[in-house]
């Protein structure tokens, strides 16, 4: 790059209003010698961040980059962010949850209003397809969940107040602190740091966050979050309650989490990074919530590929490609039994894979994880069946690859054949038996997700019964017959599960309330006088919400026979 | 010691019905040369440790030794244990929840039948009052919680089923796998690694439980253990639900609780203990539920004192004491506003604390923790008031202290103030002005407890609010005019708090059903057939169970409208 990087320094409390950055909170001059940086949401201001060096997004479809150069923040911007936090924390405990409600559908709305340009950036940033997945697919879900966790937090369906009358002892969930969430490559919006499930769980909780945008789509992160903080302004929220760091150093990231002023963490994404951050939380028993990886083992019975082989077949094709096989859910590995009927299952598959177009990845750093990856299963003996190869050209694209291997190969290096493939790539297990089903079964580690196909009449039901309980406690959401793409947002769902799937197998970070749980402490009241207790404690439960009073659940008052 | 250890191997199904072991379960033979050591509970039957070397317990009383060896386990007791254990817990899978039960309910019913003689021990053991102590608080305590933990297996309240019909997801909360609990020194029976709150919490969710003694009172334990495999007997419970080991070596314990046929860990105990384990458990993503440490801060606003001084100056010094104040919710620091009145005040505790006996310590490790904890709070500038030497003599025992600081002092080193003596020794900050009230509050770290005193008329109400937000996010339970000692089993308790009073803010260690979900994965069934969900999540809810379903709480079947 020739350009020479100037960082300026905005008045502290410049801002939108204040007319020194443009209408879209981008400021943006670029002269033959002159690069101006983005500034970084801090304090309810778009502000000029103490920037260590710059990046900027790639267009993962040319490799090319995209305009705009975003900061590198150093410590002291962290430390501007965490001081405001605290304060906003403070601030926001003494707020009515309706408020927080009326915040969050009014960002809600802004991001239906300004739905096409969000989408276009996230398309030119992910290689996402605008429609049906961003435009149709992701937005929507976005929006919803916040609706979602606003209902929550106006209803107080989340914090499980629980009164015991005779010893006038009563506790109730709430709000913890200030939250960093660290939002993954691949739901630009869905899970984006400052507009998905982990933001809106935190903050319907009562917590401000810290969002520390996904390098890989810093532009589109910044629209949402301009979104947000209008949304805040219009509801007079506490200052800070939203703030935006685009990139940290591995030492400031960990400097952020241990630091006392910050609650808890959310982080969704590769493993590594995510573990060096849980170490960071662990060490000063900070409550992190990770999503690091999973492989989503699919097991098809016999019965079920003579019933319906060519039909789940096509299923899982769809599924395994499905976002270029970029979903946290997406299945990595199928289990199937060795025999003519699953050689023909492979072979329909690999057929499907190599007609199917090669879609783009997210960045150069997923098409190199995914050489990588796919190296270590074909070094461990994975077969390959189709693809194992990266596309030549200038967009960030591998060709849909099909692995196959045998038990007792699986067996031998069950930790290397279990290495999360991101992306487009598929490993088959072939097995000879039952016996064999449940080693492979045994020797997972946790999952999101597992899923089981068996005959519709019943003839599996034997072998079901064996595998299940082992698939079982190894994943956090069990599926039969089908897929295990697509993660309603539903308050019975468990986008969970065990390590090293996520970092705490009783929590889940999708479905309201529940995903609210994670934001928030236990707090118990004994003998606290009456005007001292938050409403939704008082005995005169003035917003009506659903108490568990003496053991029985009920929105009367205290004292109302049920 | 002169004798010579003899490690007698029993043949491996060797148990009390086949004679080898006596009526009690014990091995005792001591000639002149000959030392028998105690066997240890595993699979179901007393077998010989494969001890490195043994230990006795100690009567703090006398500091002599009690009769009777116990061994410190090597890795094959562990390996065994967790073997045992993980088969285990594959059969509790398949046990209707009335069985788990029936067990904890026979076994209360044993120990109420045993009382005397176990009492008596832990007594022998522990030195703690033989009544109203042990027998007329600890053990019905004790007996309470498993019957209260039975009462929440069998009508399934704790496991809160969700189901969304539209989508058909159903999730629950399941048992774990086996759990490890580490049983403190200061509860023998109620917080006991086979009796107390989280063996009970761990069974009746449905996990195996490898005990590991408190080794200040192992013939108590063992006592426990022997009643607790009589009942698991009695009502047919798959072999190894619990199991006890005495001892493990600092390097055997970090290895079972990384090993991943362990499920998760309860602890209560030192901090330097604990973050060991917890250190163990993290880095294998395990959870660990901790009790760390806690000093359970007092606050007596000015306008308290002014009313009702002595009254609460009674009650500090009771709750000081109770225990020789070792329990884990002892006030170890008290604030108080510097006038007359708080002078007068601390007068009247000191006096009290010299007037009354100087009880017995649990141990000579608490004495001498005691007597380190002392010196760092003096070496930090409190000034004694009273006490402040252990007493001469054979037990271990330490004179009733009260130290006093000033908030500069203190806020020069809050961490070193902030060291739990545990035991019976009190720490008074006098504060200046509400500022510094604020300040010091802002400088606790993570406890169990915050009391705050008031005027009863509403004179302290400005210096309330100002104050009691600092505490709220820093305790797990506030009082209002209450000591924190005592902590009823109430479903609405908290008995945990932020680190580094617990390893997570948002579960507490008493009250059933919640201390329960602990020792739990959430388990999501999407699409899973029928007759392949288990019980309490089926269409026609066979146990009627409360269930979440679309949003309501209720018994009845699906389909049925509300």
């Amino acid at each position: 790059m020739s350009n020479i990087e100037i960082h300026v320094t905005f008045p502290p409390n410049a801002s939108d209003a204040d007319g020194v950055i443009d209408d879209d909170c981008s400021f943006w001059i670029r002269q033959e010698s002159i690069v101006l940086i983005h500034p970084i949401l801090i304090g309810g201001n778009w502000v000029a961040s103490h920037a260590s060096r710059t990046f900027q997004a790639t267009n993962p479809q040319t490799a090319e980059a995209i305009a705009g150069h975003f900061p590198v923040s150093s410590w002291a911007d962290c430390e501007f962010a965490l001081e405001i936090a605290a304060s906003a924390f403070d601030m926001l405990r003494e707020l009515p949850s309706w408020k927080l409600a009326e915040f969050l559908e009014h960002f809600a709305d802004r991001l239906t209003d300004r739905s096409i340009e969000i989408c276009e950036l996230a398309h030119l940033e992910t290689g996402l397809p605008l429609k049906p997945r961003l435009l149709d697919g992701e937005l929507p879900r976005t929006t919803d969940q916040l609706r979602q966790a606003a209902s929550a937090a106006r209803l107080a369906s989340w914090c499980r107040p629980t009164i015991d009358t005779a010893r006038n002892i009563r506790s109730i969930h709430a709000g913890l602190g200030p939250v960093a969430v660290f939002g993954p490559n691949n739901f630009p919006l869905a899970f984006g740091s400052i507009s998905g499930g982990d933001f809106a769980a935190a903050i319907a909780a009562g917590n401000p966050v810290i969002a520390k945008a996904n390098s890989s789509h810093p532009g589109t992160t910044r629209l949402l979050a301009v979104e947000a903080q209008k949304a805040a302004d219009e509801c007079s929220m506490p200052v800070g309650i939203v703030q935006l760091l685009y990139r940290l150093d591995h030492a400031d990231g960990v400097k952020l989490v241990r630091d006392p002023r910050l609650a808890a963490i959310a982080y969704t994404g590769s493993r590594q990074a995510g573990l060096r951050l849980k170490e960071a939380a662990d060490t000063v028993g900070k409550p992190a919530y990770l999503e690091l990886s999973s492989i989503n083992p699919v097991i098809i019975l016999p019965g079920a590929i003579v019933q319906r082989g060519d039909q789940i077949a096509d299923e899982l094709l769809a599924s395994c490609l499905l976002g270029t096989g970029q979903f946290c859910t997406s299945p990595g590995l199928v289990l199937l039994f060795a025999n003519a009927d699953s050689e023909a299952f492979i072979n329909r598959l690999a057929t499907g894979m190599v007609n199917a177009a090669n879609g783009v990845l997210l960045s150069k750093s997923v098409l190199d994880s995914l050489v990588r990856s796919v190296e270590v299963l074909i070094g461990a003996g994975g077969e390959s069946v189709c693809g194992g190869a990266a596309i030549a050209g200038n967009g960030f694209r591998y060709a849909n690859t099909l692995l196959k291997t045998d038990a007792d190969t699986f067996l031998s290096q069950p930790a290397a054949f279990q290495t999360e493939a991101f992306g487009n790539a598929t490993l088959c297990v072939l097995v000879d038996n039952q016996a064999q089903a449940c080693q492979v079964v045994q020797s997972l580690d946790g999952n999101l997700t597992g899923s089981i196909y068996s005959d519709r009449n019943g003839d599996d039901d034997g072998l079901y019964h064996l595998i299940e309980p082992h698939l079982r406690q190894r994943v956090g959401r069990l599926l039969n017959d089908a897929m295990p793409t697509g993660v309603a947002v539903s308050p019975a769902m468990n986008h969970g599960g065990p390590f090293p799937a996520t970092g705490h197998p009783g929590f889940t970070a999708v479905g309201i309330p529940n995903s609210m749980i994670r934001f928030s402490m236990l707090q118990c009241y004994e003998k606290v006088r009456e005007n001292r207790l938050p409403e939704n404690l008082r005995d005169e439960n003035p917003n009506a919400v659903v108490r568990l009073v003496d053991g029985h659940w009920t929105r009367k008052p205290l004292g109302i026979p049920n």
